[in-house]
């Protein structure tokens, strides 16, 4: 069931992203097609996921959640192109491709991430049906406190900053509650307001998101270790060699799965005090911790 | 008159911006700091002037427009801070200040020009008793529309796609429209929709904002040929040393100052027709092509 709604998710996604991009005129075609290579190739759809997922558990149509999942992805598709620039983490491959730099060059890849960004904000404001405008405008401000200085963008200053030195486990954490936390949250958040949740579940599904996107990225840094390129579709042990500071240096690998799975123990606890059908987003936060890629 | 406006409004819109700016926690101390030397060392606020006097001539209150003029300017921060990067422009030098990248280095100057994007649109969609809900949604699109692929984005690719080759006029002009014309216009787009202007007036106004907005590139290229060095904050004959195609070398300089005249004629002709005290921005026109920085 898990695998089949994920697969039905991503083609949604992938199908709105599709329309909107190729939409665009051909007046800067290298543009285009950097903004494509960086939002279709490929990737696991997570954030759209959570935006599709918990809104049809909560009884929202699924053509008011199209906008806000398409918008999120663009956010994630963006800061993929330029966390791989090279004076950010200097990464030729992602997802078994050529990033955006190496595709295109440089200056694409720069505004393929600008232009995509600000895609992202002109997707979730579109004329909508579905949606009061103030449930779009607390949208667009989720949207933007997520990946901004307070959210992602500040986590990746965080995380190039502490680059080279040891970081304590505090730190790490927040580094990732922003670089990765945050936007993972706010797919989760979107569909909240989409369905107007009432101000006590809606607590109980954010610490269900923020355990669940702490997670994630524990995961990750442990399948940097334990999965091989090919899985990875980026050099295995990637963070070890541009030493960065991780969750298995700091805890060890049996405690770094340790800690991802008492986060997702702690996503499930905030699940059960709830009256909804959850059992598709609980399934979805083992997948998280047991995923190879 | 108009230079007791300017210096009011830019007064205004740096408190605001800084207000903002100062806010942010400091977590990631470079990337603040990076994203303030971008946003408030300078800059003449072209694009706040033209929000607050277009709406003050429509009879809005000054309130209801603080974020939009706070908002595109965060937008055009974010552009120069980019369009400076080696990879694009490679600009050392702006407003007699070092560019982003060179006072704090590129990862920071990415991260800041990413992160004052999203501040554009976390800052225009914040609370406001002034707008309605569907105003402020208005605003967004408007400012995403004019910043993205179709508007100064797309703008920067087809200039960098034009260096070093021969472009005709309208290819130049739509270059332009782009890159410096879809967020002057967009400064006079936020304050129609904050003033609810009926559509015959807004489409007036439109064509004074767009006239203008080429104006002031064509005005642009012609300063880089004919003024000094510290009037401009930059190198002189930066456009001729990287090989750009400007108004003066495929008009001339006499055919260039022509067209920029023809231009604000245009603006000026639009705005007669027009049941307004426009004189402020009028003489803004004339300042426009008149400037010597």
């Amino acid at each position: 069931m898990l695998a089949k709604a994920i697969t039905k998710y991503q083609k949604r996604v992938n199908t709105i992203l599709n329309e909107h991009l190729s939409q665009l005129d051909g007046a800067a075609p290298d543009l285009k097609a950097a903004m494509l290579h960086g939002a279709l190739l490929g990737g696991k759809r997570i954030r759209p996921f959570l935006v599709y997922s918990v809104g049809d558990m909560l009884g929202v149509n699924i053509n008011a959640l199209d906008k806000a999942a398409a918008a999120i992805e663009c956010i994630h598709a963006y800061s993929l192109i330029h966390d791989d620039l090279p004076a950010m983490d200097n990464d030729a491959l992602r997802r078994g491709q050529p990033t955006v730099h190496i595709a295109f060059n440089e200056a694409n890849a720069i505004l393929a991430g600008d232009a995509l960004q600000t895609l992202a904000f002109e997707i979730i404001t579109a004329p909508c049906n579905d949606l009061r405008p103030e449930q779009q405008l607390a949208m667009v401000r989720a949207l933007a406190k997520a990946s901004g200085y307070r959210g992602m963008c500040g986590g990746q200053a965080i995380d190039l900053s502490a680059t080279d030195h040891r970081i304590d486990l505090d730190r790490l954490t927040e580094l990732h509650n922003k670089k990765t936390g945050a936007l993972i949250s706010c797919a989760v958040e979107l569909a909240l307001i989409a369905a107007d949740l009432p101000d006590e579940h809606y607590q109980l599904m954010m610490k269900y998101a923020q355990s669940l996107g702490l997670a994630f990225q524990v995961q990750d840094d442990i399948l940097d270790i334990t999965a091989s390129t090919e899985e990875l579709g980026k050099p295995q042990g990637s963070d070890e060699q541009s030493n960065k500071s991780t969750f298995p240096k700091l805890l060890g690998l049996d405690g770094a799965k340790a800690c991802a799975e008492q986060l997702i123990q702690d996503a499930l606890s905030a699940l059960t005090k709830l009256p909804y059908n959850s059992q598709l987003i609980a399934d979805f936060a083992h997948y998280i911790i047991e995923r190879r890629l």
